[in-house]
């Protein structure tokens, strides 16, 4: 058994609600341990809230300035090793880049920053700091993920030309701004960046066709819209985009649909199959054959799935796996590479990078009124 | 009991597709009957067509003019006094405005021309016979399809924001032309008219989302690509829309999902809840509403549905009606509008005018890089 | 093209349920077509139907004794050829002997008769007329239940060891004897025979798992029950069965289980691989496998089915078939049967005597409180 | 924040399944913690165990009676304070009895002992020591079990009358006795007691059945068999029992459902609606009601469920929740429950009574040859 990865938090305090997901995400499977936090912007909210979660007393920080110092100069086999970042976006940047420049690890929640050029100054502080930076995109966790992606690069579906996926939520249909604290800071552009709905859940969805199609989205025209009066940024947007050689696609992003829990499904056809995944019900691989075959391929250890795949679960088929298992594997392998055990994949600055050249694409193809625009983040 | 719609087909003969569809649809309300028909263009095959039917042997012509000059001839208690038309869609102009000019009745399949100018024509056709022309959007005669209608209409979705419509079917993922008759003429400029696939499915679900929505798509953004080497019209699109004043939408329509069978679905968003409708299990109908309440809408004539709704099955809830029985009520229901009996809805003249402006909108559209442009059918 | 089967209808006028269904399965495919009918036991309301019907005045008769005397008078190429008996159960015996006996093919609702006795002597009517008896078992028709029956017999599943069936639905959960026509005949003993729930639909259950599986049920432990007030006849049951050699199951009807609509599965599995099919959506069969692949088998003439399967769909896949379709085969089978083209299946007397002794035997293994009994026809 | 549930397991080394979804199941929500264990039988393969999941080397135990004596000489804030007992049935009540007798909580695999006998033996214990006793049923740990057990006591069904559940694995479809560990134990009578599969899964039906409907059931009739050639103990059954005054229903279990994963299915009907439940897809509840009207329910934290239900979820709606959760909540309500929080559902005692007497009705009643037996654990 190796030891837990110490882990110090950033936001997530009472009332956050992504927070509570990381630290489950984190304890799941046993491989990191949350030793510290900062939980919250407002020091005696962070010092109640550490209390509360059972951090010792001295952990409980007022702020991430001091938790950096401070940890800083404890023994080395006590002091936290990474930071996990889960505040409003606006503050990514400055903690991972002061982590990283302090030697710690991060891994943070995306988007990564609120700009490229932000994810620019990233990029560099991860490759000038040396350290393991990681990004939270959780739905590559699941591994029905993996095994379309397996699929697709095994060349089952035949030449790959057509993309659908799309994510959409209504849980911003009405107006909630200055109520609720998470629609408050995601439509506020000084926290949440660029973009709304596009930046938010639109950036997964770009994020899931790039990783399991194994090639950059090249170029995009976007409609981006508020839908709801009065909203500063997008809730609602349509991306038509390009990847690779041959492949085309439609992504669409809205959180205005009224009624819908969390849809994120993936589409993928090539000139032999297509294939089909729905994040609600994540233990399905629907795979579709020009001949008219359907296999619906299902999760669970003992399932002929690729061999890493059928490894990542903790249970055989029937017994559900959800999004926290997803998520507990990203931090089980972030903490895999941060140990140099084995050769894990962990969605990192690539990610990063590519995630923010596509959200300021998506807005400037928006505003020049739907213009074709590259995707490049270099 | 009203005598039975006398009715002549045009096209339809051995190896079509939807000639034997349209006569299942006629028979099985016993409101309509084959009278007599010129089944082929090619004179001998419409002979022997006929003869396979079971027509009279005086009844099965050799030619369309044929069959419009020598019914024309027999008594009015005899002579058919419908047309109904599966040819390709270069001939469905001619055929039904002389049909209409002779007297007849006209119901065709869509679209109903080849170019809005020549929906055009036919609308002065129409208009000048005083005739009755039904347009075959089978996907309109399915009850559920109609309480969607409903629904959205009576405000139970709230104000309507969203709308994504899709077709995609797989059947073109290869290149069938030459060897396959159906795949040929549809991939014919010259028989198909100015679109491919976005007229052929692409315009089913534009008219599905005006149906429901009971509003006109005003605006289209369009990217139609020809994805098969050497195919001459589209065979996969995808359509940004408006329609009325706060709508928006993605339509998308494709034939080279490989291994899609008939994937029509519409999904309508308002501000109070959203509608989902799949054509491949057409006897559910999601009503999902932004506290989190689910409805699932099942087909019967036992049904709470909208009473003229529950009306149209012929089965109670559980014995599933299909497709046939969808195209079916388009044929009552011709057959009725014909005989004055009550107010059916069917599709016609408006829907063909309709169909061809957003065909025509949508490739002028992609031919300019995407320009929205107005659909209006002047 | 082969002239349409004269039929004529003994029951099933104004208010009926299923006579509508046996006159859309006549016409679906136009091998059958309604000449004459008896078709209420009020002379006055027979009358009424058959003239809203369209019969010629001539042929709507009082009763069905003079159905069978005037038709037999006919020249033989305008009379009737069949008898569609479409009664309560109770009449389903006198008018399929004197039809038989006159000279007429019958096609009959099941059950057959009401009782195991009633069923030999229609065995022996059937024999002594040299005529053609089938029985409307629509479950039958469904490609999909071909399909099953097909991978079944072929050892797809390996060897057969277990088989679930069953049918359940809501109407009944209330007592609504006495307003309700249906409801009234199907609870009255006289009308109805020995059994309610079991005879209605636990009678198709047995018979789907004996034409799947291609085996006698050789052996019965029932449970059956009123569960509502007052009721004279069985609403609810529960069966242990045996078939074969190895196989064992359970089979359950109710009509008391609100909210069902008309939910007939059938389950059955080998050492190798399951298959589960559900009448609600009756164009999908999974089949699952021991090593963990998961078939979907979709409806469609152009799906990798077995070719007489395939054969049987009236269109390609994506355009659901449903109900009505399957009752349409069964009597477009019997039609050829009839006419003597090829060599189809249509469910007949064998049916006739495997459903009655099935339910004499559920019965009387009720009645003495659960033994095993025999499922002999004798 | 509350001191973690100190644990120390029995049984679940290398090679286990079900101990690794233990520990999963106590680390998911922080409350319980593993601090020591007896993993083996084999005093070698105890001890590695405990060295690779980390254990203080002086804490992994060569077997359980060690465990047991040198925990109970630490000091009162570090020793265990509970043994989670996850060995073959033959053990629960050995070491559940001396870890109670030693003044330590238990939390047990189910079912709680090999007969009812020894049920009746460990409950004196549990009396007698004062301390709590829990049983890992882990479906009542989902949410939507939760609702539905709400529901039909809050009386949404009406009067309930009619319950079907049914249990279906493929597993055991083929002997893998001998090279298969879990296969090996759960078909020896010394070790899994007087049943197979009926006490490994129907037990879990039946628990699920008591526990939603909150009524016992009172009589069984049942027939069990062994499917597999050569397989000493039952592999599947059948079972008709009586609940409370008025309800009937079906049990099924089988573990020779080749291709099925883990088929647990609960349905529930009362006169005015009928519930619907799958374990393989828990996030879903069905409500269907005698008016046609079909409520889709969905898990999450924000759906309108009761709300206590609403308040166990970890996420909001559309980020689903699984095996592990619902296992989860068992081991933190466990924990609660000794810590005095609150005061939450744990399955106990009762439950190991009652499924103890199940099992033991249910073989007797085979036995005879199907006759009822009645379910009472004295």
């Amino acid at each position: 058994m190796i030891e837990p990865l110490r882990i110090g938090m950033v936001g997530g305090g009472i009332g956050a609600f992504i927070g509570a997901v990381h630290r489950h995400a984190m304890r799941l499977d046993g491989r990191c341990e949350l030793v510290c936090g900062a939980l919250s912007s407002q020091p005696d909210r962070a010092i109640v809230s550490a209390s509360e979660l059972g951090l010792p007393l001295s952990r409980g920080y007022e702020s991430w300035e001091d938790m950096l110092a401070r940890e800083a100069e404890l023994p080395n086999d006590q002091r936290m090793e990474a930071v996990a970042i889960v505040t409003p976006n606006h503050l990514h940047l400055p903690v991972a880049a002061a982590a990283l420049n302090a030697g710690f690890h991060v891994i943070s929640d995306k988007p990564a920053t609120r700009t490229l050029k932000e994810a620019r100054q990233l990029a560099d502080a991860v490759q000038t700091s040396g350290k393991h930076y990681a990004l939270t995109h959780t739905y590559l966790g699941y591994p029905m993920v993996r095994e379309a992606r397996r699929r697709v690069r095994s060349g089952a579906l035949g030449r790959v030309r057509k993309v659908y996926v799309e994510y959409t939520q209504g849980w911003l249909a009405s107006r909630l701004e200055g109520d609720n604290k998470q629609a408050s800071w995601r439509t506020d552009p000084t926290q949440s960046g660029l973009a709304g709905c596009i930046g938010d859940i639109g950036s997964h969805a770009h994020n899931l066709a790039e990783f399991v199609l194994g090639e950059p989205m090249t170029d995009v025209r976007a409609w981006l819209q508020a839908v709801v009066d009065g909203r500063q940024l997008d809730d609602d947007g349509a991306v038509f985009f390009k990847m690779g050689e041959d492949v085309s696609g439609v992504l669409m992003a809205s959180q205005v649909c009224a009624g819908e829990e969390n849809y994120l499904r993936l589409r993928v056809y090539g000139d032999a199959a297509g294939l089909d995944w729905v994040q609600e019900e994540p233990n399905t691989l629907m795979v579709k054959h020009a001949d008219g075959r359907q296999e619906r391929l299902r999760a669970g250890s003992n399932m002929p799935l690729g061999s890493d795949v059928a490894a990542m679960f903790r249970t055989p088929s029937g017994h559900p796996e959800g999004y926290l298992e997803a998520f507990a594997t990203l931090y089980a392998d972030f903490a895999k590479q941060v140990r140099g055990i084995g050769d894990p994949f962990v969605p990192g600055i690539h990610e990063a990078l590519r995630g923010m050249a596509f959200i300021e694409s998506v807005v400037r193809s928006s505003e020049s009124g739907g213009e074709w625009r590259e995707v490049t983040h270099g």
